[in-house]
């Protein structure tokens, strides 16, 4: 019996992992990177290891879990020492400061390089965010800032920007500490108001946000491009901030929250009754147009 | 809140599943296919379906584990929904059989097909097998017959072999029923010799087989090629029957239980003291060669 530690009570090398989840709750899920795709050609291997893992670690944090364990499954177009000893350095690093072990994975050749990671945690059922949780009056908040991931696509060559795309932080601690505060919660993968949009389908809610509200990238300021930014604040992908409901009553809580974890957190607009609708509103009040989220088929 | 059965708290569509464990011991395996390695370019969809899961049923079933849960990664070409019926189908019917719920997943594009299946299960921990669990004087069974997916590869005109190969059966049961009565198990994965070897290195102990006692597919007697024969049963992979040791006072109940099932369970060999080496004596009792298991990255 091998154990690397107290909740791992069978690690990797044999057929399957064995894991102690006293919580009697587990929470999964599953990513699929593809070069091409979801990262360049080339793309910088520790930063994917970090990615890959950070991807996954921020859909637990939208449920609200504590991440526990993780699997990997990698294609490679050959055995590459340097690329997996590069890509394991950022995936251990991350994995280590938030106390995850990876418990399994599979590594085959295939022409194309795709990583798959499954992250997997632990949550009290009772106080996991559903994205089916908003309720009419409800604030509707979001952490950190937007838009920096998809201006760094754009603009590689504004550092900040292009740290947030490929070294994206994942927001665990404040996915745990919004159990029994918020109503409903996301990771914004695909763009603000595509995510925004699965929180109102799924808890049959409309909504009205404030564009001027929205928290975004200092570096929009000096760019001068509002096509472009607002391209990136509302629809861009890839920002892994969470985007979370809650009731006006919770104001006080989740300011001393945001202090607390020194991370920012900006209500940004409310939820309505009646049909899954979004508005967002700009300076004079007036309804902006805006692309969806992101088409992985596109 | 979505739930399809009582262990699925929050299905798929939301940022991550929620899952009741009430045994508080999570079992998790991944396995990825690529098109090209592990199965032909326009394999047959629904076949790949029951594929992509049963490998890693195996997996679970080789721990002693009830499957429950499984996450699915698959990219595609392009958004082909012809094919991603077939798969489904294949997919869901072995995962009905065995009460397993799809509570994840991830679709993308990419210029190449590959599957990645998460498997979870249940074990009570005090009862997994593992494959450090050989002790010498263990008796080393197999279950069902050996070399019926590599012969279905050299030989794809053989109905029998071929369906062992594209749509191999789980051991799940026997897997179960093997908690407490085995002392260590594997899946024959990457070949019968390769896997044992696995189970004597993190054992470390030795084991002598003797072929002439191998079950293995009735094809090979008409086609009479002893050498095809011989690396099919000891090295050829994907026959995803159940290896495994036990003490021989278990020899009756191993007996009775291959019965109830409808299972061969053959006796092979045994488990030695010393060094981690595998000998395979034939009809004279000396030592034959033979092939090391699959290796992906050959």
């Amino acid at each position: 019996m091998t154990g690397t530690t107290g909740s791992v009570l069978l690690g990797p090398g044999d057929d399957a992992a064995v894991l102690a989840a006293p919580d009697a709750r587990v929470v999964a899920t599953i990513d699929l990177l593809v070069e091409g795709r979801h990262f360049a050609p080339g793309a910088e291997p520790r930063a994917l290891g970090h990615k890959a893992l950070a991807v996954n670690l921020s859909d637990l944090a939208a449920i609200g879990a504590a991440p526990k364990w993780a699997l990997l499954a990698i294609s490679l177009p050959q055995a590459d020492d340097a690329w997996l000893k590069a890509f394991a350095a950022g995936f251990f690093a991350l994995a280590e400061r938030f106390g995850v072990d990876l418990v399994g994975g599979d590594t085959t050749r295939a022409p194309q390089r795709t990583i798959t990671v499954t992250a997997m945690g632990e949550v009290p059922a009772s106080v996991a965010l559903y994205r089916a949780g908003a309720r009419p009056g409800d604030d509707i908040w979001v952490s950190g800032e937007l838009g920096g991931a998809a201006l760094g696509l754009a603009h590689p060559e504004i550092a900040d920007a292009a740290k947030r795309l490929h070294e994206p932080e994942p927001r665990v601690e404040l996915g745990e500490r919004l159990r029994g505060m918020a109503n409903a919660a996301i990771d914004v993968s695909d763009g603000l108001a595509g995510d925004l949009a699965h929180i109102l389908e799924r808890s049959r809610v409309g909504a009205v946000i404030e564009y001027s509200r929205l928290p975004r990238s200092a570096a929009f300021k000096s760019l001068k491009n509002p096509d472009l930014e607002r391209d990136c604040v509302l629809s861009g992908g890839d920002d892994y901030e969470l985007l979370f409901t809650a009731a006006p009553a919770r104001r006080a809580d989740l300011e001393a929250l945001a202090r607390e974890l020194g991370l920012p957190l900006t209500r940004i607009g409310t939820i309505q009754p009646g049909e899954a609708r979004l508005a967002v509103l700009d300076a004079k009040g007036e309804a902006m147009r805006f692309k969806p989220g992101f088409d992985h088929f596109a």
